[in-house]
């Protein structure tokens, strides 16, 4: 027998879950039971990666040796950096990400290995990989040589140094750090639900990351980085927020039902389907993005988004989410639009792997439908057919 | 507030849908009102195709049309066929399938529009060409030429055609083009729900279809099929049937529960989340089987399908369920056993783009976890952590 329908599973229990708490009414997150504030302001990534994954932040031989075997696995196989050099230079980066991450399973030892500890050793890798073939991407696409990792740094400074091929100043590279730990896990958000799909099939963790990857790229989950990053420059000006969104909250107004569902007909950065208030990662993401604007000249942008918050705080208060300030942390470390989802991924993958290793101890996940069709009819041959 | 616990979603409604209707405990299967047993026997899979899309079966000039439509679009991009050629010749098929259906949406010109005649185009393109996907990186991976697909031919022909480098004979033809339609569709099992849950947060039909691979992959799903194959050759003959299963299920009672729930500890082929009878498809499957066992010279196989059949139901009246008697078909059809989550996938991805098309209109899926973590604790830095 069924049980209740919520469309979209929304506040629907799906599995226990021991690696993250959200507080959606209070606007808390916490990770193994510490806030993100600290983690964030105090913490490395490679440090987020051990908590996720073994419950406890490690102790400093403990970091010591996890932060190398990361670092040393961030090499990609010759022939996946050959393939992304054939991908046509015009894809979406994500296009890129999803496809060289389904080819790395072909070279790793373990693919097809589900034991804890095969997976402990592939979460490692991929995580390590993650960064590298999203910098890769960005080299490659602009016909610029492919920087090899360094495993003297760093996981968040050795990525940038890919990214850009230059070392990042100690501002810059706190600011990826905390980004990263920021995008680290966020519960059963989509993109880590259909990782846990995956997995509680028993296939294999290249598997659940690449459906993973699938799944964050819609606009309605990572994708809206992008997004806000378009409408930040669409509207140009601080002073252009407050026309800009009250034109298009007015023609929202007189939309459809399925015209308002669409995401290119919604606000992006704004709006989340836990937090009632206003999401707790967006306040130190604003607090970052502020240090980083006066230093490296994206000051307007950075007003703009000031300004497109309180416009949205005084007429409508719709919580900001995640996405919003991470758009200016990317254009100040300068990253193009369209890598932002990308970024997002090589943070995110600590989280999907941690939800990997734990659903692979429970069991299938498969809700059913509410049919709606047609009722039984009698089948009607080809040549009956009129 | 969250909503009751179901562990796995057993049970819950996730969404509505009209594809598909599945009736557990009467052991029926419906594709938009037709009984299967009607359409496995009296139709093509490029009708049921249409019938899964567009709700009804298509008059003759329509499906006609609709035929040329999918037989046109079977041709890979060439930079498909030729990354695939440089994949390890031992990888599992379902990695080639999924990292080739990726790289797929690079050459793709609908790749991020998700209009719904985008989504159409795509769904005829993404179709045709998972077939030949499947055979191609068969023929690539045994030093064979890969075999151009025929446009005169049906689906289920000229993917025969594609798989062996020979027309099928018209038994072996019928056979696969009803494994086709009785594997095209199931409502929402672990890979439909991925596709489901990708095309919830907006993103584009080909990523949808890689988190489907992804999720089909693993033994508790598509990868039974290879496993019940496996079972039947370890097992040898008739004779030894009952002795081996009665030994395997002697031991299970002596398992803990976690390592019940391993795949590797079931007897694969039997069990399923929704029917509580025997699968409605198997009987079609069984018969299937022993018309094509009788010319194919796997007697000795499909003998000992029914004597652990035979087992199954008077030791312990375990439904059987659609992987099992496939296995039968898949050996008579020479297709490798590694292949055969690969035919699975060739079938379901009509399945998987009607899905895609009706989840569109509807919301993100998002459920909760329930924590069951640590409670909130104070953050420790490095240095005081010991």
């Amino acid at each position: 027998m069924a049980i209740g329908f919520q469309a979209g599973l929304r506040d629907v229990i799906a599995a226990n879950s021991a690696i993250c708490e959200v507080d959606g009414a209070a606007g808390k997150l916490r990770y193994r039971g510490y806030d993100i504030a600290d983690l964030a302001a105090q913490t490395t990534y490679e440090e987020v990666a051990h908590l996720l994954w073994f419950g406890e932040l490690p102790e400093r031989d403990v970091l010591e040796r996890f932060t190398r075997e990361l670092s040393a696995h961030r090499a990609l196989p010759d022939p996946v950096v050959e393939a992304m050099r054939r991908y046509p230079s015009t894809i979406h980066p994500l296009e890129a990400v999803r496809t060289a991450a389904s080819h790395l399973a072909m070279y790793d030892p373990d693919a097809h290995d589900n034991s804890p500890e095969a997976t402990h050793r592939k979460s490692v890798r991929l995580t390590a990989q993650m960064a590298t073939i999203v910098a890769a991407w960005r080299r490659i696409r602009e016909g610029q040589p492919v920087i090899a990792p360094d495993p003297t740094r760093s996981h968040a400074e050795n990525f940038m140094l890919m990214l850009s091929g230059e070392p990042p100043d100690p501002v810059s590279e706190e600011a990826m750090n905390a980004v990263l730990i920021l995008h680290a896990e966020h519960e059963f958000n989509a993109s880590t639900f259909a990782a846990r799909v995956a997995v509680a099939t028993f296939s294999d963790l290249h598997s659940a990351i690449v459906s993973a990857l699938g799944t964050l790229k819609g606009p309605r989950h990572g994708g809206a980085n992008e997004d806000v990053l378009t409408l930040l420059e669409e509207i140009g000006t601080p002073e252009q927020a407050e026309p800009y969104i009250l034109t298009r909250l007015e023609a929202r107004e007189r939309m459809s039902k399925a015209e308002r569902a669409d995401p290119r007909n919604r606000i992006p950065g704004f709006g989340h389907p836990v937090y009632k208030v206003d999401d707790p990662r967006a306040a130190h993401l604003r607090a970052i993005g502020r240090r980083l604007a006066e230093r490296t000249g994206v000051a307007t942008l950075s007003e703009t988004a000031e300004a497109v918050y309180r416009v949205m705080k005084a007429r409508i208060d719709f919580p900001v989410n995640v996405d919003f300030f991470s758009a200016v942390i990317y254009r100040a470390l300068r990253i193009p639009i369209d890598l932002c989802t990308s970024i997002f991924a090589a943070a995110r993958i600590a989280g999907w792997c941690a939800h990997a290793m734990e659903q692979y101890g429970d069991r299938l996940i498969r809700p059913r439908a509410n049919y709606t069709g047609v009722a039984q009819r009698t089948f009607v041959p080809l040549e009956a057919r009129s």
